[in-house]
């Protein structure tokens, strides 16, 4: 039985379902990482064969870039302490903590944070959410999510037996929010608000009055907002970003995660963090608590001694925003080399292009695998972000300039092959 | 309001609930790291006074030395591959996958292990109970655990709507199961059986005949058996180790998970596995997706050199046991230098004791609480163990050795000072 929103049949589902959980029978393996888990497998078997190409990645996000030298550093230093072997604080290392609380001070116009009760470190920004999910959602409540939105998200809501709702956002201009839509599909059971801005798949940046008004309703219904900020750091065009843990009037009900896994290029590390009043981040404790104790020691550190170097933390940033940049551009050359096939609104953040196909007539579930087995090229299937990305394809673009056009010589001949199909 | 199974009012409980969901309003965080944030606390405080003494910890579980250097070095070197810095393949590298699959078939007689299918790499043993518990139980299902036993699986299973179901263990000869009233508790709603062996908080060591008999248990009720084995490697005066997972019968239908975090004294790494049938783990890889993404990618590729080295693998382990055994025997000396307060049954694994206190008559919450603020030791109440540790308190004894003469010196006056209360 292949769940709708899987790619393949073979994962999370092959094998009995004798005493699993509904629950958990009813979510899926992100496709994010599902297309990683099949590509290695094909890799597996094609290493036996030789003579075929290295796949190519426009999968999973993650920028190729190594992890800057001074934090290394830092983690090589850490491993020389004891402390690094031990478990921290439960909630994080203190300093840590207070250094989170100042960087969103002064980045993101938070006021009066209290680090010891509103952060919380966590095993990334994945860990975060499903402590904020968890905390808030009950079974058989509703969030309001708009579509598309990052795929792991809807998973982690139904494992904590929550209903996800859709408002599809409006592509045109930019896959803006849909405010009006938002009030409309508010029910008795609607708990929260959830998104992430900027906006995986899309690279949509909501703007301050998107997020004013949205806010809005957040109070209006007594609801709580749930927000994912991972890619803040990566704006394009002199865009805007504005964080909605930043407006006053909801400070006591948003719920914000971000992750430093982007940008300080560390996916590997796992380690993101959470901010929310007292009253909610001491409840999100007993869920991390209960499900890794606390984030990686040494992780912790490398981090603290990120947040400490401003200046070398400012050029890294620099460094990799620029590549982002550079990045956008080449994938959207090689898009509009592919007009025949692709329409894409230009992202204003993070690094994704969320593409409509125009042919072949098939599914983006499909149409990944077969695009990954015949051109070796892992790219994300629409639909997985939400009912309204059935008939895109996501692209990632933080993967080596090189690899973007080789990826595109590979697409173009096999859009080539499957032309009128 | 203070849930009955918490520590402090302050932790969990001090503000609003409004919109906390039902489930995670019930759970706690585990007494064990409430101690440790409420020693944190006053620490902070008497960092001004200064004339106080430091705490000295019975509480966490952690072994005082220094994760062993050939994994030091295997880390270090890690720091220098760019692969360290992107997050792994979401279940584990594979290499490590096999190495654990290995290492299980060898030394646990578990046959046939298939490493892809069958083995996963998580966030610590506690995330790997998370998706176990998450896997198997939807609302309202019962869980049977042994009384008392590990204070963060209870928070786990009502984390995931479950009902805790307790049978108290035998304490004479040393805290054995009772089967038969595990039978007597079955009913329509129980799920599984959960217990940690060898056993945290009661240091007992449960016999392949005993879990043979559960085993039956379980298959007979269809039943899943999750078992925790992180203390598999600590086992004193000749006794047998045995893992339920090697029973073939229930081959299907045993989750075990374990953590190399006592092993190889790296709680600060953040990294365990699971082991079930490829039925299970395809499920719990959908739960550990939407928890952390991946275990740490250094973590992965530290614990690959250690199970790599047999050589200096075994010597680490061998300084290890030798070292607990010896603290055991200094914390028996102490323990019975006291018998006027504390009766124990002597642990033969891991590193806790479970210790009656006869006086003074209050709970064991407050007993902890005031013994924390007075005396300046953690020790960590029994009824966090479940309803049969009450009157009990949990020591750990995998500290230096000077604070357990120094910690106890500290006990004996305080129970000196409050005899008949």
């Amino acid at each position: 039985m292949k769940n709708s929103r899987s790619v393949i049949e073979t994962a999370g589902h092959k094998f009995r379902t004798k005493n699993i959980s509904k629950r958990v029978q009813k979510i899926v393996i992100s496709p994010i990482k599902e297309m990683s888990i099949l590509a290695d497998a094909l890799e597996e078997k094609s290493n036996l064969r030789k003579y075929e190409k290295k796949i190519i990645s426009f999968g999973q996000g993650i920028p190729y870039l190594d992890t800057p030298r001074f934090i290394k550093k830092a983690a090589q230093k850490a491993l020389g302490e004891l402390s690094t072997a031990f478990y921290t604080l439960e909630p994080g290392i203190n300093e840590l903590r207070e250094l989170v609380a100042k960087d969103l001070e002064k980045n993101k116009k938070i006021k009066n944070i209290k680090p010891k009760e509103e952060i919380m470190i966590t095993v990334g920004c994945q860990e975060a959410m499903a402590c904020a999910i968890a905390s808030i959602i009950d079974p058989g409540d509703e969030v309001l999510l708009p579509s598309p939105t990052y795929a792991s998200e809807i998973e982690q809501i139904i494992q904590f037996g929550g209903v996800p709702k859709f408002v599809s956002l409006i592509e045109k201009d930019g896959w803006h929010l849909d405010i009006k839509n938002f009030e409309k599909k508010i029910t008795k059971k609607t708990k929260a608000i959830l998104l992430c801005n900027p906006s995986n798949p899309t690279g949509a940046v909501f703007s301050e009055k998107e997020l004013r008004l949205l806010a809005k309703i957040v109070k209006k219904y007594n609801l709580v907002f749930i927000i994912d900020e991972t890619y803040d750091f990566l704006i394009y065009d002199d865009v805007k970003f504005f964080s909605a843990a930043a407006i006053g009037d909801i400070r006591d009900r948003v719920i914000l995660c971000s992750s430093f896994s982007k940008k300080y290029r560390m996916t590997g590390y796992r380690i993101g963090y959470a901010f929310a009043d007292a009253g909610i981040i001491d409840h999100m404790l007993k869920v991390h608590d209960a499900l890794t104790v606390c984030a990686p020691a040494i992780s912790q550190k490398a981090i603290i001694a990120a947040l400490k170097d401003e200046n070398n933390s400012l050029k890294s940033l620099e460094e990799l925003i620029n590549k982002m940049e550079h990045n956008r551009k080449l994938m959207c050359i090689e898009l509009d080399k592919m007009k025949d096939v692709f329409e894409y609104q230009k992202p204003k953040g993070a690094y994704y292009i969320l593409a409509k196909y125009k042919y072949p007539k098939i599914d983006s579930f499909n149409l990944a695998v077969k695009i990954l087995k015949e051109a070796r090229v892992i790219l994300i299937p629409g639909a997985a972000f939400g009912p309204s990305g059935e008939g895109y394809l996501r692209f990632s673009f933080a993967g080596e300039p090189k690899n973007i056009k080789e990826g595109f010589q590979r697409l173009r001949l096999w859009f080539g092959r499957h032309k009128n199909t």
